[in-house]
């Protein structure tokens, strides 16, 4: 059995920041695969829900996918991880088979861009691996958190010839110096600049970037961190999730 | 007077990869300045002709602003850079002065993202500050050729939590230890990975990415160098003009 397995970026939030690629690319799908990761944000998922129900040809199906069961903490780390890739493999083979003709198309949507801090490549690239049929896999690129950020500051994410480092709240302090000029940092759940940038860096924050919630602070870091604390605090708490992003800048 | 300067990108050079805010943004323009800055690419322009002609609204203009002479090797050079940057802005305010109605819309045009090594979000600050016009600006992203290269070559920009460092080819030898795990290295017309990566890096290259002449490389650094050379050069003097990026990862 041959298919094609499609990942598509579909922007960063706001519906409008999908491209006529990823239009194109979801138009003659047979079957969505959508991950149940247990903490799926509602408001992200009616987006999604909207853009398949545009975009989506007749009769296209959106199946759920539950990974299964984890040992998070096992004697043997990596039979455990084999073992793992192998269930999740054998679900999404039994997925495929059951609902993807010969020579279809299943898809999965990602948000932002697929390239950065997204597992569904690796998702994808185990099942080509250990599911026994043959994969054709297709990637449509999507606008990026980080471009969507800069876009609502009006600013450019590097001076002239400088460049620009991507990293997560959880690494932010294993940047080494003279990397740290221009840092994009994503999946920050607990605002790491404060412990580590300098008072006179500059940042950029946002969150629901693009969206109708967008927040954007800015400015020097001694100045703005504690409204950025409120303000990430008191967005979480009436929305129910958030999704923010931010770059930090040397003077 | 007041105007809107809207600065859209349209992504790396597909013309499907635009977004379909990227078209809303165009379909109310006045005016599109266009940079000439002499070496401008034929088919990148036809692009942007046919993306101006499909999505601009009837009787837009497209004003093409050049830019005033600049001495390089100044005995001033801040005095230089000073006024050179009001000649600039000068050439722009008579522009938007007579081709941009009070309370009108003009645009520029930025290939990929405005945010990642392009000049024109400069430019548009520096006549918010100097031309004397009350300008609002506004900032579209787009897909970026990192995106777009990672897509193409079906990967992601980073395994799982590393950082992705974006640099030139100009910096790439500054590269910190410990930020190079990962490297999108752009505007690199000497290929200088070929001085800097070790012989067991992976590189993933590609040009004219995500068009109709599209080439891919990929490989280990010691074996995959001189195909690299050979097909730029190659590309090159065939179509006339090239634009390249690639990723460059530790083993």
């Amino acid at each position: 059995m041959q298919i094609t397995l499609r990942v598509i970026g579909i922007g960063p939030g706001n519906p409008r920041q999908i491209t006529l690629e990823a239009i194109d690319a979801l138009g003659d799908v047979d079957a969505f695969l959508v991950l149940d990761k247990g903490g799926d944000k509602k408001s992200l998922s009616a987006v999604r829900r909207d853009i398949l129900t545009r975009y989506g040809r007749p009769g296209h199906r959106v199946i759920e996918v539950v990974d299964p069961p984890r040992n998070r903490d096992p004697a043997d780390y990596d039979a455990e991880v084999r073992r793992w890739h192998a269930a999740r493999a054998s679900i999404f083979t039994d997925v495929l088979t059951t609902e993807v003709p010969d020579g279809g198309v299943a898809a999965l949507l990602v948000w932002g861009d697929p390239a950065l801090y997204d597992s569904t490549l690796r998702i994808v690239d185990d099942l080509a691996e250990h599911s026994g049929l043959s994969i054709d896999v297709e990637v449509v690129p999507g606008v990026t958190s980080a471009s969507a950020l800069t876009a609502a500051h009006r600013i450019a994410a590097n001076r002239i010839g400088e460049p620009v480092h991507i990293t997560t709240g959880r690494r932010l302090g294993d940047t080494p110096h003279g990397a740290d000029t221009n840092q994009i940092v994503m999946l920050d759940g607990t605002l790491a600049f404060r412990q580590i940038a300098d008072p006179d860096d500059h940042i950029w924050w946002g969150a629901y970037v693009g969206t109708d919630d967008q927040i954007l602070i800015s400015g020097r870091v001694a100045d703005v961190a504690e409204q950025i604390v409120a303000a990430r605090a008191e967005a979480r708490e009436r929305i129910g999730w958030i999704m923010d992003i931010y770059l930090l800048r040397k003077g």
